[in-house]
């Protein structure tokens, strides 16, 4: 028996949205197929903005509760899994699903976050790094960008038929994953102890940064694992001498 | 090993579209999925209206390429099977389908037309009745309203999907389909029949037409059965003396 994905696992996030329509029909069409977390980060205009409720109809309820962040480790606080939308699959990204499959992908019962970049560039390479996975619309190569609010309807009537149809069954996920908070906390205590052993003085630094977090990202860590590596990590900066044990 | 679904052989036709924003957001959106054949039927503007070229990004080629129609029945010239989109799913409309699944309905190598109505009121139970199918968007009870262009991005989305990955094998669907107007021919040979023996006198004369039209509508009769109807009906009203048998 499949488990079904529920509503109130998922928060979709609109990252740096520019045009008040687009957040308007975002409402409408989420919900339209039933979910009803909104959050932006630094979007141009608030979502109770005219343009966006005239396009909202019947969703402004949605509009009006959606919530603005300053930053993105704001508004993904107490999320415990993130999935960027991107149609850039280059080569550091390599864990990546097309949205059929999404299924596939997503942890049982954990609070989700779907990210969608600004309207000309998408999601930032950065913005990226911090997702566990990222997802992609199949698309026509020749002419593959999306406007916003379709690309949000497209993955919003996806997550529909998961919370009808349920998800296929995924052996041994059903730990309680660590949260983003606690995992992001484990890659700055990590960056610290890499630099520590001079690992990260390499040119390439950031790519390796990204790749080890690409690895991370994959394995959805629980709060023991996390525990573990930030004890390895306490252990190297003891033995490199830059802090005492104890902390 | 599944047949694939040619983006040829798909038009979507938008019926009396009001405004120009979801004439060019459908532009796009079809553009992005890899359809190319738009007809309009009565829309309020050009599809190069400015506010549609707006929106349609870059896909201007295929608001410039849409076709413009007076009627339904010109527009739908030349398809074979055709397709109504609504969420109304009333006691006359038995023959639907949920969108998801419309790939095991899908006729292999016909020409398909899949229809949109306008944005206030949909398709007209006069339009559905002479779509051979209706699909359904899945969506939240409470607000089922979709955008005209977001349910287009939808479907696309579901088209696209077919495209790559292959219609199911439909056993003994590939016969050639009677197109849409020898159908339309032989139904109105039919009603001149029917009322020729007396039986459209009844008081649900147009709700017995109607359940008639998607008996035959679920069929996908191909030439040979449409002729053998005809000659039935040409039988029916010769023996009735209201015409020639040679006719």
């Amino acid at each position: 028996m499949p488990k079904k994905l529920r509503p109130q696992d998922i928060t979709i996030l609109l990252v740096r949205p520019r045009y008040p329509g687009n957040i308007g029909s975002t409402c409408r069409v989420l919900k339209n197929m039933g979910l009803t977390k909104l959050h932006l980060v630094r979007p141009s205009v608030l979502p109770t903005h005219p343009e966006s409720l005239r396009l909202a109809v019947g969703a402004a309820d949605l509009a009006k509760k959606a919530k603005v962040f300053g930053t993105l480790e704001e508004a993904t606080q107490g999320l415990r899994y993130l999935i960027g939308t991107s149609r850039r699959t280059g080569k550091y990204r390599r864990d990546f699903v097309n949205l059929p499959e999404l299924g596939t992908k997503l942890p049982i019962g954990q609070k989700v976050g779907i990210l969608f970049g600004s309207e000309e560039k998408g999601l930032t390479n950065k913005e990226l790094a911090v997702c566990h996975l990222v997802t992609t619309i199949p698309s026509n190569p020749d002419y593959p960008s999306l406007n916003l609010a379709q690309s949000v309807a497209v993955v919003a009537y996806q997550l529909r038929l998961l919370m009808q149809a349920g998800l296929p069954a995924i052996e041994g996920k059903t730990f309680e994953l660590a949260s983003v908070e606690e995992v992001e906390g484990m890659f700055q205590h990590l960056e610290k102890a890499l630099s520590a052993i001079g690992f990260l003085e390499h040119k390439n630094a950031f790519h390796l940064m990204r790749t080890i977090r690409q690895l991370f990202g994959r394995t959805q860590m629980n709060d023991r694992e996390v525990r573990i590596f930030r004890g390895i990590c306490r252990q190297v900066l003891w033995a490199t001498k830059k802090e005492p044990l104890s902390k």
